[in-house]
């Protein structure tokens, strides 16, 4: 179908199912832990020994599969490991209904334990991202479930306490506060590191790193460039880095190489709260008053910006946070992350 | 007193104290951001714009100052929030019985309500920290608590259900993995950018970001310094840090800048664990085969190595951690931060 409607009520179902999706595929995440305390987890080394695969990566992306194709067996499903298995590398979204999926965003954190690791089941709607479900598994004893439905009736939610638990709505302070009146400084901004690891002046690690550097200088410093933000977090999960700014626990996020798995479950709750996404690149002709289109899904550069509210200037949220994607624009360096062909 | 023993029943009840101590603080603070989901959070700044400081700090550390001394009235106190207000700046640490505590670690992300915000109580018998328990009060819906009695008949924790919920003993992995062979690479390194934003060839922003360049980048660039560790993580709290590495959940924690309230609850749960911690700046006249001493707890630079056991070529834990110390000495630059006297 080319394109396609859904009432409430069908999202609400759907989101129900892939919540409940979520948590199980969590629980077999955690048992997986428990088996691999007894034994150092087995690896098969990817690209290179930064991107880590485990066999659990592929167990949970056939569960979620199979589960969704058996619930809804017209939808299109597009997921991490059946990608890098196969030989499609365009981004081949169409507008029906549409799953994306990773299995496990931040594998190189489970491979040492370190909690920042999440399942992040998208529903794309008209190539929208329309559902979204995060699940943390062992961000707490219960795990921590950040979802949304992007819809006027929907909501987005975070859940700490398990399935029977109570839920918070999102953003997380309501209404969201304004941005600050000299955004980058005193925004709390997230980046990571990423694989690509080549020592040379264009290589995607050196532009980063520049990057990184001049968002945290003082104001005034590297060339005009500093920005002074409060602080820059690397949690070696974009999809992490993706909620924790859809849900108002940051300000930014400025990422490139990751791909529409790792956001699109973070990117449908962002833009229910109210937050905004667009390319980390500045497009091509873009001027000072140009409005900012949204993040190409399967572009590979996601810069995302805060839900705020009106400030006491009477700037309205949209020109807050598109003043600001300009101010981080002019600080950091374009990367050279590209869809393969 | 100068020095004083402890017998470990007297060690169970005082760690029994402390856990409910942090948990009580940690009630505190999360009824003070429900507070806070009302109104914007008031802040007063002190040194700059990223070092905040909320009415929170001085209410917990007073919180937890009264029980300790209400409790155990000839013991010594030493909190953040009294040094940063008080004249005197040498460290302190007699052999007495001392607590160390730190009423919010992360206190930008608290204001941001990134959850990576922790209360630190450590307690020291003969300068060495005993007693560390360091509660993330916003980690989950329960909060994550961490905590150790370091002791030959201690033990290490991780309760994340609640005070009455199962708590799991640490490392998370046991016995813990050996080192990575050729580490740095293939560990997980935790480090943070910190306060201190100067644009200067020779200013900590600028050391500390070569340093996690030197890191990330792969083995042979950076003339030769590369050391393609697995990622770079920057969460914000260096309590927090110090906890993963304590708990076997990262491998390297790498910091400089920050105090003893900040580290002292996670050293004594990383001592207990089988970790070490040592000057992140290789003291002078070390050679490659002295031994490395531990680091001065008030000595603001800390390079922690998490537990592991002995190796398939039969290298014990000390000669991997010590070997691992050496390796990142390499790396890294020697950071200038020293006690105000």
């Amino acid at each position: 179908m080319a394109s396609a409607s859904f009432t409430i009520t069908e999202l609400e179902k759907l989101h129900a199912f892939a919540c409940d999706l979520a948590r199980h595929a969590g629980k077999y995440l955690r048992e997986d832990q428990v088996r691999r305390q007894k034994k150092a987890l087995e690896t098969r080394e990817k690209l290179n020994s930064v991107d880590l695969v485990t066999d659990a990566d592929e167990s949970v992306e056939k569960l979620i599969r199979e589960a969704v194709l058996s619930q809804y067996p017209d939808h299109a499903f597009i997921g991490e490991e059946s990608y890098s298995a196969g030989e499609e590398k365009r981004f081949l979204l169409k507008d029906g209904p549409t799953w994306i999926v990773d299995p496990i965003d931040g594998t190189v954190n489970m491979v040492h334990m370190f909690p920042m690791t999440a399942i992040s089941i998208g529903f794309c709607l008209n190539s929208i991202p329309t559902v979204g479900v995060v699940f943390a598994p062992f961000l707490g004893g219960h795990g921590s479930l950040y979802s949304a439905i992007h819809h006027s009736q929907g909501g987005a939610w975070l859940s700490e306490f398990g399935p029977e638990g109570p839920v918070i709505p999102l953003p997380i302070i309501s209404p969201p506060p304004p941005l600050p009146k000299d955004a980058p400084k005193g925004c709390l901004f997230f980046g990571e590191w990423g694989k690509d690891r080549r020592d040379s002046p264009q290589s995607n690690l050196t532009k980063k790193s520049t990057n990184f550097i001049n968002m945290a200088t003082e104001i005034g410093g590297r060339g005009g460039k500093g920005g002074m933000v409060h602080g820059v977090r690397s949690l070696g999960s974009s999809t992490m880095d993706m909620v924790y700014i859809a849900s108002g626990q940051g300000d930014i996020m400025f990422e490139a190489g990751c791909w529409e798995w790792d956001v699109c479950g973070g990117i449908a709750i962002l833009l229910q709260t109210g937050g905004i996404v667009v390319d980390s690149n500045p497009p091509e002709n873009i001027d000072e008053t140009s409005p900012i289109p949204m993040a190409n899904l399967g572009g590979r550069r996601y810069l995302a910006i805060r839900a705020c509210s009106e400030d006491a200037d009477g700037r309205s949220p949209r020109e807050q946070q598109e003043r600001l994607v300009r101010e981080v624009w002019k600080r950091t360096e374009r990367l050279n992350y590209e869809r393969p062909m």
